[in-house]
């Protein structure tokens, strides 16, 4: 076994308070040993922490990560259009490498900005996967699955390929897991789901799908069934306990209570919320119902970057409006958020730094003017950090970003390419 | 006249186009000559501009800059008892030398994050505008009355305190202009108001005050005065095309034509308005009815920083729920609020790159994995480029910060003592 010492820093532990301790790493084993004054001193080797703060990875619960290649590429429309009109076509046209390298340049973005595991919805996911190993990220993949507009054969196929990568794709790293992956409530018809779903439950993976995003997916499937969205995805065998839901906007009391009651998760996304003008998640009433909650940045087309701690500032402040109440979602809850709730809504390693847990973690330096002073560091992390005051990222025991040099991407072979697919993406599009 | 160029990036023109070319100032005017192909070659100083985009200097039309001190203090509490139990006691303790170390700490985190100009509503001017003027900033500032809960006499003292401090100040600087600024219609009694007013006007200066900010603030004052709080701000002498108005959330219609009518600009507070849970102002209203609006972080205590890109982005996102709809408060909208829209409601030079106008401007590194693909370099300034990504900074022809170090200031020294004054004051508020 070789350790790595992560030194002289302040540790966020798992009750959120801080102290002043190093934190010792097996390597090999991807595991937190030890968390102490002094812990790391002899370590085959050491990050500095000094003046930073150690945090557990950051996890993406939900995010589309190769539309990091339309990142900027049509802004200010609402959901609906927008997908119809621009991400729709852009993506009809996505060949597998594009794939690959909208993928390797969220990794990129994701490691600098202290982001270690993340959920990704997409198409194409042995490539994603390939990626993810390579940048030493965790993740759980899935295929999304459409199958309205499509004949019988075509959906159905659909259905299979997100099955097929479900069962296969999670035996290709030690780091990945899956998930099957049914796109929405109203994008998926009802067989598809149900079989989809029985049959994910077979495979022992868990649901990741849309739902109640916008009043405009809710309102139809209201008209059609009868009952509350996710009264119907009760219905069609969601809302297992490992299921988790992106979104969950707008969500009224029974539902509310249904999430608390299965032991669903809910990802919530704000920024795209905000940017879709989709609502205000009630994430304070959530919190209070005991539904477990994560945080997602969904793709960087709608958001328009994959920084959760940007994220989890934007979970702060919206969840005070939505609440109207200056009080909800706290610091602490934005940050446990950004965390555990998201390790857990995922059911992946990592989310708090304690011996025996993952070795999933980053270091915050909090010697910069705009951190200056430190009154309190969750405060910071929750409301004044930024992405680039991530100093170190490690990831299952292994350095991945060391002193903001990344070290298992080439980073700007990554740029580059990803630049030159999004050009001609854009040309072949339009 | 010696003359500085930057040279080789982008430049982001007053109609919000970009194209490539070099800006050339004139160093000691302040002023820009031309901007155009190749028009810094000559130049006696360059920045390098390759790979970046020029746009100018971003003005904060709203804060209170030695608030710094108490950033991260006290969170996720309600705007009443926020000031009453944490803010209001800490400052009855702050020093002339606390205000002045928070001040410089202010001005450190503005230059990195890209601005140039500010209005601050604070105590001992003086000893603001002494640091303005040595960090090379421009400002608008002002002494905040409040005349609630003091006896007539120290009333008063209140009201000639603002007023010769727009009197005076404005003499100690070429780039400090002043305004008379009571804090809220609230919090300064009708008579002090009146007479404060009509006196700023004989001084030829704005004025600067805090309206519609919170429901709870509405709701007595058009109890007490039997219309709406703009009305009886036009009525006791406010809403002169030149004053500027902190907050506007709870706006009605009378009152967006009122402001629409007087020319008085509304200066908007995203950040603030979330974390304080105070309601979503009606931004995009108030641009249909061509009111000018600026953008503020208001004090970093309620934000908890002080970069404006971070604020242009809260503005976009939460104008697009304020109005339900994702077309609302556009990239160009948000960035044209950070920089003209503030520039012009504090009535200072600055907010456009061009001919003749000030040489104010900074430039915006796109070189970075949260930068990539550039599709459109103004969504990128709206959605996605961070304080952090700041290159150089420059002020009235004079670089502040070349490659993200700060000339202006010793950025280690501002710190430690900011962070000693913050420490020791919390102390004595406690």
């Amino acid at each position: 076994m070789t350790t790595l010492g992560i030194t002289d820093g302040r540790v966020l532990r798992p009750d959120l308070s801080v102290e002043e301790a190093d934190v010792l790493v097996d390597r090999e084993g991807g595991e937190v040993l030890d968390v102490g004054p002094d812990a790391g001193r002899d370590a085959d080797e050491r990050l500095d922490a000094s003046g930073g703060l150690v945090v557990p990875g950051l996890v993406n619960a939900h995010t589309h990560a190769a539309m990091t290649l339309l990142r900027g590429y049509a802004d200010d429309k609402p959901l609906e259009s927008w997908l119809r009109e621009d991400v729709w076509p852009a993506e009809a046209e996505l060949t597998l490498d594009d794939i690959a390298a909208g993928t390797r340049l969220a990794a990129l973005e994701m490691i600098r900005s202290g982001t270690t595991g993340f959920a990704d919805m997409y198409f194409h996911v042995p490539r994603v996967a390939e990626v993810v190993e390579t940048a030493g990220l965790r993740a759980r993949l899935g295929h999304g699955v459409v199958t309205v507009g499509k004949d019988e054969a075509a959906a159905w196929a659909d259905v299979e390929e997100s099955l097929d990568v479900a069962e296969t794709v999670r035996e290709t790293s030690d780091r990945i897991e899956t998930a099957f992956m049914p796109h929405s409530l109203t994008t998926v018809g009802e067989e598809y789901l149900r079989e989809g779903v029985a049959r994910a439950r077979d495979l022992d993976v868990p649901v990741h799908i849309h739902a109640n995003e916008t009043r405009g997916e809710v309102d139809p499937l209201v008209e059609e069934h009868g009952v509350r969205p996710l009264e119907y995805a009760r219905e069609v065998g969601l809302l297992e306990p490992e299921d988790f839901l992106a979104h969950g906007v707008h969500v009224d009391e029974t539902e509310v209570e249904l999430l608390a009651e299965t032991g669903a998760s809910v990802v919530h996304c704000p920024a795209s919320n905000m940017k879709l003008a989709s609502g205000m998640a009630p994430v304070q009433r959530l919190l209070d119902a005991g539904v477990g909650v994560g945080l997602g940045t969904d793709g960087a087309a709608s958001n328009n970057d994959l920084s959760l701690l940007g994220e989890l500032r934007d979970a702060a402040m919206l969840g005070k409006l939505a609440a109207d109440d200056a009080s909800a979602v706290a610091a602490p809850d934005a940050v446990r958020m950004a965390t555990a709730g998201s390790a857990d809504a995922l059911s992946l390693p990592g989310g708090r730094i304690a011996p025996g847990e993952a070795a999933d973690c980053i270091v915050v330096d909090l010697d910069a003017a705009h951190l200056t002073p430190v009154h309190d560091p969750v405060s910071h992390l929750a409301y004044a950090a930024a992405a680039s005051d991530v100093r170190h990222t490690v990831c299952d025991g292994r350095v991945l970003m060391r002193d903001r040099e990344v070290l298992t991407l080439d980073a700007d072979a990554v740029r580059a390419e990803a630049a030159d697919r999004a050009r001609d993406l854009v040309t072949r599009a339009n």
